[in-house]
């Protein structure tokens, strides 16, 4: 006997699932287009010197990596952002920028399973390239936010935390942390919820940071207010950023669906500008999704610097999320019709029936279990069918059939040329 | 710089290209829902031994294999009837059959590239698991043949080239090849139309045939008249079976689409009944699609005898043929409205009309480059918008924009409140 169940960490979508992420596929795209966003897509699989970074990003140690049968280094997808930044740079001069992208790729880590962490997701990827205002945060947000209504949530069930790595680095250089330590540091710093202040503080120091400037950086991370951390801090930038991206996001309608809070750093570490995530109020999840802005990743790549803002919304945690609220769509296979033959003879005149009522657009199945009418009349209902069309031979004869309403428990005769004309 | 080309064999989407492709699997769902198919998923990640069958299938050599980080073997699918397999014997007890199932997976195969060939493709796969009828074939030929016209090609554009194992069986059992030869020999036959009759010969002696067999194997596949080869066999199961399907498809409106042709063995070694192929009436192309009967592979995999008949269609091949008869549908960008402001302080006004109309339903984006009006009207114009709502500050004073119909040339202004109410 074969192992019968998926690879560990990876899923299986019986038709009941499928209704659900299709449904949930199907939010994210009309979103998307709604918003005037073209979808694209790349191979799950890539080279995977794609993922190889220097900061020490968990990512690039959680790869399912391996070599083909050339000896080619392959990886299957972690995340989008850097097939994305290789379609940009590959097709540079003939892109109009700003360009506005989103795709729904299914994404690979090979770590330690918990709740809401598998091996694989798929994960909608919005991104727009080019645009270096606020102005792109604002839309990205916008789309965001009608995503998570369009989902059933209520604004009260969610909200966007928002910080800005301007805002960290210039605590950082504040505090003489050289720069080229930066990177390093912010990923350890998201860690912060999941390990203790002592074990942090010892990797911060192992990082390079003095005792001293550990505590400098704890005591800017307890600072809840924007304008406070304005008047203890030099650099600016970032904060004034953050609120004109505050001040847009009211005028067009989104006030209270942005809250500031500086421990939102994201772990990867391309980041460059605005990070958030999108959680309950209390944050009780693991975030719903994460993005945020990275003018540089490009020219990692060895491309000129492009502006670039996005995110990876995962289906994972909102379903999880979405389970909780009792919020599920209601979602049933659904029939217009269900042909019932009662003799193997009426097979083909089923089939042609069939044919017919679909060519006009109707959803239509047979069954052809032969049955008696009592357990046929059970299948019916149990089809999702509004109709039930009864091949009698006495009416058959007649050139006609019987059809059924399910809900009404109501039946008359039919001429088939009436039926299917 | 790093490598901006998709690994070898495998293709990026752009957005125009993802267009194709989303209508192509738009065309393969619609009919399959219509049809009274469910959709279902596995991962693309699946057990190795998934793949390995002792009958020398070409796909068990062409595996995208390895070794994750806790020694398991895994392969990317090469094809989605071992997982459907699976999922039917995982849930065996719950399901009530037949089913009708759908699926459009990626598939990946290690091989050498030609024209229709690549290392990964997406293939709709069809099956109905529990039906030992003909209907079955009936049903799954009708849904490809649905789907053909759907996306454009005309009844002489394409045909329905199908066979039956229990024909090429009772071939080699009249010949005196031992059964547990067939399903060898018949993997070799697959090749005929790729090999010269010479090599074919050998490679039928190689594997166990006399030069006497090799001989007469070759009389019977000359064959291309049902009856005449039925006056010459003694089990005539297949060729009753293969006629009581046609005259099935008369009955239900599809003559003409199928055609016997004893050359089509199809090169997995798991069917058992019925083989299919579509291709141009002249078989110029690859194969379109194939499929077939396959009433052994759950019980192989350690369950039950359990009937089933599927196919599986590529998007590779059908693009090709669509584009070489210039029949590939219009697929641009569009857009409901582009708003164009002026000035910086007008971001936040459009942003809001933009949310507005995208909760009314509008396809809506913004235009944020703050051109002169003449290149902000050629980038309306390029953008796929039926109209552009331009923010002039005059209006905008007076709580109104102006609305431009791209079409007509026609422009007028609009009160604010009016516009999104």
């Amino acid at each position: 006997m074969i192992d019968l169940q998926p690879v560990k960490g990876t899923r299986d979508f019986f038709p009941e699932e499928m209704r659900l992420r299709n449904w949930l596929f199907e939010v994210w795209r009309s979103v998307s287009v709604q918003s005037g966003f073209e979808e694209y897509d790349t191979c799950v699989l890539e080279h995977e010197d794609l993922y190889i970074r220097k900061a020490g990003d968990e990512i690039s140690k959680q790869l399912f990596s391996f070599e083909d049968k050339s000896g080619r280094r392959l990886s299957l997808r972690p995340e989008m952002t850097p097939s994305l930044a290789r379609l940009v740079l590959q097709h540079n001069k003939s892109l109009s920028f700003p360009i506005k992208w989103f795709s729904m790729p299914q994404c690979f880590r090979y770590e330690r399973m918990t709740k809401g962490r598998r091996r694989e997701h798929f994960q909608w990827n919005a991104d727009i390239i080019g645009q270096p205002e606020m102005v792109a945060e604002a839309e990205i947000l916008m789309l965001l936010i009608s995503a998570c209504e369009s989902m059933g949530l209520t604004a009260n069930e969610f909200q966007v935390f928002i910080n800005d790595r301007r805002i960290l680095n210039a605590i950082l250089t504040q505090i003489n942390v050289p720069v080229e330590l930066h990177s390093t540091v912010l990923v350890i710093l998201d860690k912060r919820d999941k390990i203790s202040a002592k074990d942090l503080g010892e990797m911060l120091e192992d990082a390079g940071l003095s005792a001293k400037q550990v505590g400098q950086l704890n005591e800017f991370l307890s600072e809840s207010d924007l304008n406070e951390l304005k008047e203890n801090l030099t650099d600016t930038t970032g904060i004034e950023q953050l609120q004109h991206l505050m001040e847009l996001m009211d005028t067009a309608g989104y006030s209270g669906y942005l809250k500031f809070d500086i421990s939102i750093v994201r772990g990867l570490s391309y980041y460059t500008g605005a990070v958030f995530e999108v959680n309950s109020p209390e944050k009780k999840h693991r975030a719903i999704c994460g993005g945020g802005r990275y003018d540089s990743l490009l020219s990692t790549f060895g491309g000129e610097t492009v502006p670039a803002v996005g995110f990876g919304f995962g289906d994972v945690v909102v379903l999880d999320v979405l389970q909780e609220l009792n919020r599920f769509p209601e979602l049933q296979k659904k029939l217009d019709y269900t042909i019932i033959p009662f003799a193997s003879e009426q097979v083909g005149i089923a089939l042609k029936i069939a044919s017919e009522l679909r060519m006009k657009g109707s959803v239509v199945d047979c069954n052809f279990s032969m049955k008696k009418m009592k357990k046929s009349m059970r299948q019916a209902n149990e089809s999702g069918a509004a109709k039930a069309i009864l091949l009698f031979p006495e009416e058959l004869s007649e050139d006609k059939v019987v059809i059924r309403d399910l809900q009404l428990h109501e039946q008359k005769p039919v001429k088939i040329s009436d039926l299917i004309s």
